[in-house]
């Protein structure tokens, strides 16, 4: 029997992004705020760290499951996710404002989906264990 | 000119694991803590939600990027990432650590590179924009 996905997890590569901004831990934090209302999802908490010299981790808890961003400004570059579950959620909209905050010269994005082989667990139905497993039910 | 990439994103899935444990939110700030630290990783912040009637996410900042982890009692299924950058921490012995943590029946773990094209940014260089963006250099 096949599950549909309980999700989407959005893997987005920005790239020759205004340093500046990757700097800026409140323009960060302000960004995934952003973000996660571009994406049709609701903020529950968000966090930040800023590393010295440079870059900055925020990550962003949804109801719908979470958007986090590392940011290295000496590489113009950050590497994002977005991962919402359920209809109503549209991540990719969220990933693309994020290209637009940073300034983004390019970025490329992989959609990877999540929890396809999750109907409810029969041992017998386990086909696969480690890391070369493939899901076939 | 090729870069190294500047981390690696461990998406790991977690099928047929303990229910009870999925749910147990004080378990699995545990379960994040002590992966961190068998990821060879340094853990700044650890925030996690209950959700109702069922389902945890939590979330870890490490001073290489973070772990995540989102649950699903019901189908005994946990959405984990783990992305880490730098050359001393050890993502897959934290995806084997949560494997365990969390008694499952299976698992899969796609490694995905990040940051592969990030040497300095030069117009002249970028060969893609958008979703379906190769890169080259």
């Amino acid at each position: 029997m096949t599950h549909p996905p309980v999700g989407s997890h959005c893997i987005l590569e920005l790239r020759g992004c205004a340093s500046d901004r990757l700097n800026d831990e409140a323009f960060i934090r302000e960004a995934l705020t952003q973000a996660s209302k571009e994406g049709m999802s609701t903020l529950l908490k968000l966090e930040s760290q800023k590393f010295d010299p440079q870059g900055v981790t925020a990550f962003a808890i949804l109801a719908e499951s979470h958007i986090s961003i590392h940011t290295w400004p000496e590489l113009q570059y950050a590497a994002v996710d977005v991962f919402t579950c359920g209809e109503t959620a549209k991540p990719r909209l969220a990933c693309e404002y994020m290209a637009k905050a940073f300034s983004a010269a390019s970025y490329t994005l992989k959609e990877v989906p999540r929890g396809m082989c999750v109907s409810p667990y029969k041992p017998s139905e386990v086909v696969s264990s480690g890391e070369a497993g493939v899901c076939s039910n």
